[in-house]
């Protein structure tokens, strides 16, 4: 197979087709959604046989059982699939929203108006049902999209692939408006992110290899965040209770997930009477603390951090603690070490607080609140396609917003410039 | 010199200046501005000789006129950098408005905050003017710049440099928040937009030439336009008045612009009845119309446009015109040979006009307006850095806004993830 040859084809028909998506009504793209989910419940055992291959394969290959649990295409998951295209079916439509509309004092009158990127490429590793969530979200905003999935995947994204195709097809919207590539070949992944021509946009979602090699290599703007660094800091006028409880949340409410807190710092002002609470809580919970000289004259007996574990995303029962001098000191350790997705300040006083969230140069800035709110739901996106950690184009959770630009809308009546 | 080295400690420079302006006050940031126009004015004698000997060198070196007469700073010019500062003082400050704030079903307040981009760099070609535009923008916005201008305007440029650091210095704001480069040697542009670590986003002002290799081998964002193919399509019910109108004033008020016409639709239902009126009021003004087959049965003795025309953006008194079957056909024809720029439909039908804004795929599209309104000031954004055609982060004209980003802020009272 001539690899390139086939992703220039992926790459003209995503285009043509975005043309004609770019257009398509709410009420199509929406009847499309609900399609897909209908061919996606009555698919089942198509799904499941194909899901079967992979995983023995994978067993075959020796994935480990992390990969192979990734992979699993369960009921409960292609349950998921179904609700979530629903779900994405229910969001209001961005694209023809026309802001701002005023007058000039030349007369005209400016506006503007939502309308999609055009195609976006979305590489991701092995979890099948990553097909459907950014399927779904990119065909709401208008966009095309060339989907690119692991190739241990490959049999189960065929099968899901399959269904999507039909809901369009359906709802009379170009099949060529989500197109899953064909071919596991490595390759196939070096074209998609070099055509500028006929791919905008890369959204690259997995592991942090995966998000450099993408960012590294592309001809055409990429949507990432590399890393979730994320802290909460005691300030010495936090309500106790506030800081425990926020500090175990934003720890333990899930380890795997970007948005938890890797590191807690602390004012040495209140880290005596917040700190030995703390410990009690993560032990029992089996949390591993590290500590900084400070945090282990407190907590005697806990490991010492390197300097290493204060720019390490855990992604598990691990905790960096360090005790700081004042709140400008936790600013600069958020600003050095962490990577600008979610930091979060706990305090009572008011001009700290707003210092905090004008100098902390992240993606989410929070008062009193755990780092787990920085969520596309949470924050009343619907749905988001990842968190970016850069500045440009989109920043914190991308929902169906972050996938549209935008142009300017003129109304005259028959106005020329003087 | 060692060009990397020196790029390097550039991108530190700024890189940890950033920091700063991007939390100095707005009262501080317009006073640096009026003390910059201050600077500038004491300064006349000192930039009249540094812009002589830039000029002496042009012309030793062989300058063409054109070349020179940019390069050459007039006390006019000189007012005008001056009125350009205290314009920018006097526009409202981007960085900080919290947009969207609004509480979430977990009780937590969600918003949005504009952020400073952090540093940006600018590279230019010979209009010494440009440095000053640039600074005052990016200063405003909160952001860190490098300006690298044309070798040949060097001397024009580091006088001009002196001033805005006198500025700075004077309103208590660090000298590396605004950085010219002071090496012509062009290793330094390769350096400038391939060091992530410390530039943000590179914006390319000048000739395609340069833009086009900025874009090919850039590391970091770019924010630009490559050409400005315009486009005025007269619909068959188009009132005849305006439509003649709009497309002289389109064509005729400047040729020079990216946003004046450079070819002109009409279609064949109206073509007999605006196209002599035009030809005539074009033919006064020394416009040469180069036409299809059909504008040519209407208007004899006209040259022939080729396919090169219909791609070509003239920037001279040249314009050429397509005789269409419908609307359908001018759309196909703009997005298919346009540059996505700038594009107006005139008409009084309804439905036609709400076609032609959503299916245009431009940075601005108009509806009885003349293109050459695409523009910061006419758009009340008060001044402009560029006018982007991508998608990407920013699109249309580009002001203080396109300059910055967005973080979520989120404010709670001890909310913790359920």
């Amino acid at each position: 197979m001539d690899v390139k040859a086939y992703m220039v084809d992926v790459g003209e028909k995503a285009r043509q087709a975005s043309a004609l998506i770019a257009q398509a009504s709410t009420e199509a793209k929406n009847r499309a959604l609900i399609a897909m989910a209908e061919a996606l419940d009555l698919a089942r055992d198509k799904l499941a046989k194909a899901n079967e291959l992979d995983l023995e394969n994978g067993r075959n290959n020796g994935l480990d059982s992390a990969m192979l649990d990734r992979l699993e295409l369960t009921p409960a998951r292609i349950d998921t699939m179904i609700e979530g295209l629903r779900q994405v079916a229910s969001l209001p439509d961005p694209v023809g929203i026309i802001d701002d509309m005023k007058y000039m004092p030349s007369g005209i009158q400016v506006g503007k108006m939502r309308v999609p990127l055009g195609v976006v490429g979305i590489i991701y590793e092995s979890r099948p049902n990553v097909t459907v969530e950014a399927a779904s979200l990119c065909l709401k905003s208008g966009n095309a999209t060339i989907l690119r999935g692991g190739s241990e995947a490959i049999h189960s994204n065929q099968a899901v692939a399959a269904c999507i195709s039909q809901g369009l097809s359906q709802a009379g919207l170009p099949i060529n408006a989500v197109q899953v590539i064909k071919t596991t070949d490595r390759a196939a992944v070096g074209e998609l992110i070099t055509m500028p021509e006929y791919v905008d946009v890369i959204v690259p979602r997995g592991g942090k290899g995966l998000i450099e090699r993408v960012s590294r290599d592309a001809k055409v703007a990429v949507i990432k965040h590399l890393d979730g660094i994320c802290h909460v800091f005691i300030d010495r006028d936090a309500d106790r209770e506030k800081a425990v409880n926020v500090a175990f949340n934003a720890k333990t409410h899930r380890y795997g997930t970007c948005n938890t807190m890797e590191t807690l710092l602390v004012d040495e002002a209140i880290a005596e009477f917040v700190l030995p609470t703390l410990a009690v809580k993560f032990e029992q919970e089996g949390v591993e603390l590290r500590g900084c000289d400070a945090t282990r004259r407190i907590l005697t007996g806990i490991n010492a951090a390197t300097e290493e574990d204060w720019s390490t995303e855990y992604l598990a029962p691990v905790l960096s603690v360090k005790v700081v001098s004042d709140m400008d000191e936790a600013i600069d350790h958020i600003n050095k070490y962490g990577s600008h997705h979610t930091d979060s300040i706990i305090t009572e006083n008011y001009t700290r607080g707003r210092k905090f969230i004008t100098a902390v140069d992240s993606s989410s800035v929070m008062i009193n609140a755990s780092t787990r709110f920085a969520d596309g739901f949470e924050y009343g996106l619907g749905a988001e396609i990842g968190i970016s950690t850069d500045k440009i184009h989109a920043r914190g959770p991308v929902g169906l917003d972050g996938l549209t630009s935008q142009k300017y809308v003129v109304f005259g009546d028959g106005h020329i410039r003087q």
